[in-house]
């Protein structure tokens, strides 16, 4: 189309660029340290860039932590390039969708829908037999599918994303020496030596994060210490590209065979357009209970133990134990060049009794996130997640600490409830992921449906349908805090009717469900989790009832109530989101209060049309409901329609007003 | 989880990249020019890296043509930053799929998924109405809406999946300034002058493409005219954050006004979380047919002329005549600063007569594409969308030429039927463009249910529906030539039912209809879209028929045969796709021809239990049938289940044998 006078504006270089997330409002002044005393000074140092360390950095990075206030470090040169965790659980496929970082898993990670048992036949020809094929995810979620990915890939996806809000990204080759409390300076209280490739200094910060992994130094420097047992069952793992003609090779399997136990994952396409598998195998005949701690904290001989049985674990080894229990079926590698990684291991749960250290004074100064505070077996695939959904719990609460957005923050000796919720919350839930570990590994590693197990088939299978609304990470429920308030949602006056919560039901303490909805504005098919971006901001959600069209209703001045107490705080930390279920006619925007267009007009959506909202919430489309969400997408508060009172207390106690 | 003993090989490095597509396998000898006369050489050289030129270089790229062998340059310095298309439609977003680059675009475009009619009301009070809403796109596509997005970000997007591929990417600043055809050296017979800052040097290439815009200097040099006639509506449009009350500015909206007509188009949120939007304005009194054409074959004259006029068409007078249009409802910039870009022009529709020109050996050696060989209006949203399709068509053939896989291709004197299906295909289809542009634009300048226009408002939507399934791109229909076979499912014994194309129903010429199909292996839901990937592969699809389970059926033994008959062509090339209807019973891969584990065990699926494929497609589960896509993804052939001698013909046409 040929153009014959044109005209445009500087701004539109900004144009072409993948979108960037809006910075959180900073209360406290910039960041300028002034003393000069040679030492470097941080508002936050993150101790390890494996995937929790990655995800804290890149969040505290979106909120707004400058260059110079955020410091990251790892010794290793690189991101990771072989084995670990390779499960990337729904729900955190859901926190990378809000980060606008799930497309390459989505696209190019294996997807695993489905999980098959197989167990020993009675038919002894048969050897083993498949027993079921259950789904893979059972709760309500916008992924029906665990993703399984090379963790190192997961580390460069959010690198990749990072350096687009931070130009150091990771300090590499960078080692944590030692750190400690040391309060002759009162500001930044931690002092830590690191060392660059043999070059050692010293710095300050506000706060250190500890994301360094199962055998964190700063767990050690700090004075804390992974408690529990260890079992006795020791296990090989292997990545690799196989040959064979077991029917279940592309499901996620769980074989118990006469000749053992084994796991099967199978896993993303490679370049050669071959797919790997991975393979967890049972070792027989090696056990030492608790002798698998190798650091600084294990006594020498401790370490000569390992170091011989280490030996005896060979890849021949794991392979032969693999394909004996795959007996009738064959198992080998496709080639020699088939074998990307193995490694050995022994089962462990452990978790650190606390996950935070306080100054003197009080504050929260030391965290620890990740196999720092916990560690356990690989084969629910939860290390990665669970590690990196601390840092989404741990990285709002301190970006508002840092930015004077929490009430109490700038107060001298006063207690801070926000930042302690970090322990209260990500303790539990590591409590929680190791006794489930515990009875999960348990039955695994032992025959099933044998006089000496004790365990049938079926127990096995409910164990795991059981655990899935918690593996998926889909059903964490968080308890009471000032951060998840039941009062107003339980008893008589509860706007919500039902109770299950994994399939949605409203629930202070769990993450809002993924609903679609159709948006007023442009009729676009939407989904709510797109409203939650991960940018720390707060969200007013609004479930009006049916009497939103009339001026006076209870809608209308809940609505007109909640954007005058939304006026009260920050500007840009809470957004509103409204939600109308199917109402008695047609409208346009003059039928609503002003409001509604002033501040949602981009988040006011039709709850019916496409999926019943309101049935999915248990919210009764007569009486309406206001739900608070907090920044990591969990539900902090919901009361009835009209109840704004309480939406202010519960936001008072999160957010400083103007 | 500790562990005590690790082994990871090399190639874990590549594992932590995005995937990259398998280039085709290259039966000519490896591209080393041996002259050495001081004049590069390539196999390929582009002139233009907007949307078609980018498109065209990522493709070859993707394919396996190295950077000694494909050169593309631009005289712009970078890509587009401001103004020009904004309208991704359906098909090129399947097509943007197929390279895994839609995600931004899905994530972050605008989503159109509505089309608002507003006219003058009779009642002269309310001065416009809302006539109607109709859903935006109409036909079944993988993506249910338009997406737009400004053209810049488009182009950065395929460059920097380019940029994967090739080191080089686009060389820029960089001007042809003279091309012809000197056979003196007969195997690079494409002379080219180009000037980098202001130095000039010769190349010569095997094939040249002209993707140099509608002012192309390729189309000129070659003595090719773009053919038709210009209309005489001037038209201004400007991108700019508005502030209005007019309750469909978040759709797109056709207002026929007293004060004249405006075209809205919704565009993305930006950077400060505002949203654009495009207005299209009619400018009024300013009318001079054929004055469009400002360049080198212009007239001094009618330069002079286009200058005066240009002078009168102001950023002022755009927003005045959009305001009037939008009246009794209020709209201006939201500030100073909103006003991204603005330009006018006037409408034509012109297309060149011929696509290709051969050498005196019949040999095709310059194409052009998109802008370059057509143009029209923008308000059909179909410019950059048109071009690029021009080259997705263009270079999967250019590329079997150049890697010697098209049967005639190494011997000289010889037709090239396979390039020549280039110009018959996309000519055809620009024609068809501006035929529709043509009705269209005239429409839409016009007013309606006025006496004058003689065109109902009824009439208009009629209009915009019917050329829905081309304008989205759905519905685009090839002609009969070598690869576009109906012989064998026209007539009685066409193994397809139905005739409703544009739903899905298998016709030689159409793209492949997505569906969603179960994975037999792992239970995965799938696209079958996704194993089109555009990777330059002919795809053999068998609908096998519900008799798939007895050893003798013909399911199993076409499934033999296909497999026999693939063994024939260069590896590599052809993939093959199964998919089964509702069978009698469950089944395991014991029970299937082995064929089907060893060639698609990950392409195997149940096409019953998500969507109705054979329904969709229009096949009888009890007969079944066989179809061949192309690289493309149109459907080439549809025969018999069974017919594998025709599948081979139809083959042999494109390949050559081993
Ligand atoms: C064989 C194996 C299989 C696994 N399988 C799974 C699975 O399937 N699913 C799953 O979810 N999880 C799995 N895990 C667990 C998973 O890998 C971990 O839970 C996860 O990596 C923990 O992340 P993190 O960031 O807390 O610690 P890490 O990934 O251990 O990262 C710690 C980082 O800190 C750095 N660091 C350590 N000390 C220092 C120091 N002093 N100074 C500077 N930097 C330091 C290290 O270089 C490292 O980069 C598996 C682990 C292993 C070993
Ligand atoms: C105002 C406006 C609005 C539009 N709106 C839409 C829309 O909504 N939807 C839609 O689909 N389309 C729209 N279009 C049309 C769309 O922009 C074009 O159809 C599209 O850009 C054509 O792509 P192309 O690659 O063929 O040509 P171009 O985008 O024009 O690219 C040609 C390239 O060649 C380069 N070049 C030119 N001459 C030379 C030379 N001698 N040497 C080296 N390089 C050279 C140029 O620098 C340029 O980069 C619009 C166009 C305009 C101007």
């Amino acid at each position: 189309m040929p153009v014959f006078t044109e005209f445009a504006s500087k701004s539109r270089d900004l144009r072409v660029l993948p979108s960037f997330a809006l910075p959180l409002p900073r209360l406290t002044p910039p960041f300028e340290p002034t003393v000069n005393d040679g030492v470097e000074r941080y508002e936050v140092v993150i101790v390890g860039a494996g995937p929790s360390g990655l995800m804290l950095e890149l969040l505290l990075a979106r909120y707004g932590l400058s260059e110079e206030s955020l410091l990251c470090i790892d010794s290793k040169p690189s991101t990771l390039k072989s084995g670990q965790a390779d499960g990337v659980q729904p729900r955190t496929l859901e926190v990378f969708k809000t980060l606008g970082i799930s497309d390459e898993i989505e696209n190019e990670a294996c997807q695993m829908w489905q999980f098959a048992f197989w167990n020993t036949s009675s038919d002894p020809s048969r050897i083993i037999e498949r027993k079921s094929v259950v789904p893979e995810v059972i709760p309500p979620a916008r992924f029906r599918y665990e993703a399984t990915i090379h963790q190192g890939r997961i580390e460069r996806i959010m690198e990749t994303d990072l350096l687009r809000y931070s130009k150091r990204g990771v300090q590499r080759d960078t080692k944590l020496i030692h750190v400690q409390l040391n309060e002759d300076d009162k500001e930044f209280p931690v002092l830590a030596e690191i060392e660059t490739r043999g070059v050692r200094r010293l710095i300050r910060t506000k706060h250190l994060v500890g994301a360094d992994g199962a055998h964190s130094m700063v767990r050690q420097c700090v004075g804390l210490k992974l408690e529990g047992q260890s079992l006795d069952h020791i296990w090989g793992v292997i990545d690799l590209v196989v040959d064979t003609d077991f029917p279940d090779i592309r499901r996620r399997c769980a074989i118990h065979s006469p000749a053992g136990s084994v796991m099967v994952i199978p896993r993303e396409r490679i370049v050669t357009g071959e797919y790997l598998t991975r393979l967890y195998v049972q070792v027989p005949g090696m056990a030492n209970p608790d002798g698998d701690i190798v650091g600084a904290a294990t006594p020498v001989s401790e370490h000569d133990d390992a170091r011989v049985r280490r030996q005896k674990v060979t890849k021949e080894g794991i392979l032969k134990q693999a394909s004996d229990a795959f007996k009738p079926y064959y198992l080998r590698p496709k080639s020699e060049e088939s074998i990307d990684w193995w490694a050995a291991y022994q089962i462990g749960q452990r978790v650190s009794p606390e996950f935070i250290v306080n100054d003197s004074t009080g504050v929260p100064r030391v965290f620890i996130v990740g196999d720092a505070c916990h560690t356990h077996s690989p084969k629910a695939g939860q290390g990665m997640n669970v590690s990196m959904m601390d840092s989404y719990n741990l990285a709002w609460k301190l970006a508002y600490h840092i930015h004077g957005l929490s009430p109490s923050s700038t107060e001298p000796d006063q207690p801070h409830p926000l930042l302690d919720t970090y322990h209260l919350e990500r303790h539990a839930n590591a409590q929680q992921l190791i006794e489930f570990d515990r009875k999960f590994s348990t039955i695994f590693s032992g025959q099933l449906d044998t006089e000496e197990s004790g365990m049938s088939h079926a127990e096995f299978v409910a164990t795991f349908n059981t655990g899935n609304g918690f593996t998926s990470g889909c059903g964490v429920e968080y308890g009471e805090s000032m951060i998840v308030d039941r009062t107003a949602s339980e008893g008589q006056d509860s706007p919500i009717r039902g109770d299950d919560y994994l399939s949605g039901i409203l629930r202070p303490g769990r993450r809002l469900l993924n609903v679609k909805l159709r948006r007023h504005a442009d009729g676009w098919h939407r989904d709510i989790q797109d409203d939650l971006a991960s940018t720390g901001r707060f969200r007013v959600l609004t479930l009006t009832s049916n009497d939103l069209l009339s001026a006076q209703s209870v809608s209308a001045r809940s609505l007109q109530n909640v954007s005058a107490l939304l006026g009260t705080f920050p500007a840009g930390v809470i957004e509103q989101i409204v939600v109308h279920p199917q109402l008695p006619r047609e409208f346009e925007w003059d039928s609503l209060p002003g409001c509604v267009k002033e501040h949602a007009e981009m988040r006011f959506y039709n709850g019916s049309e496409l999926e019943d909202a309101y049935g999915i919430y248990g919210v009764d489309p007569h009486q309406g409901a206001m739900v608070v969400v907090r920044p990591d997408g969990y539900v902090g508060i919901v009361v009835a329609l009209g109840d704004v009172d309480r939406v202010g207390e519960y936001l008072r106690r999160c957010i400083r007003t103007r």
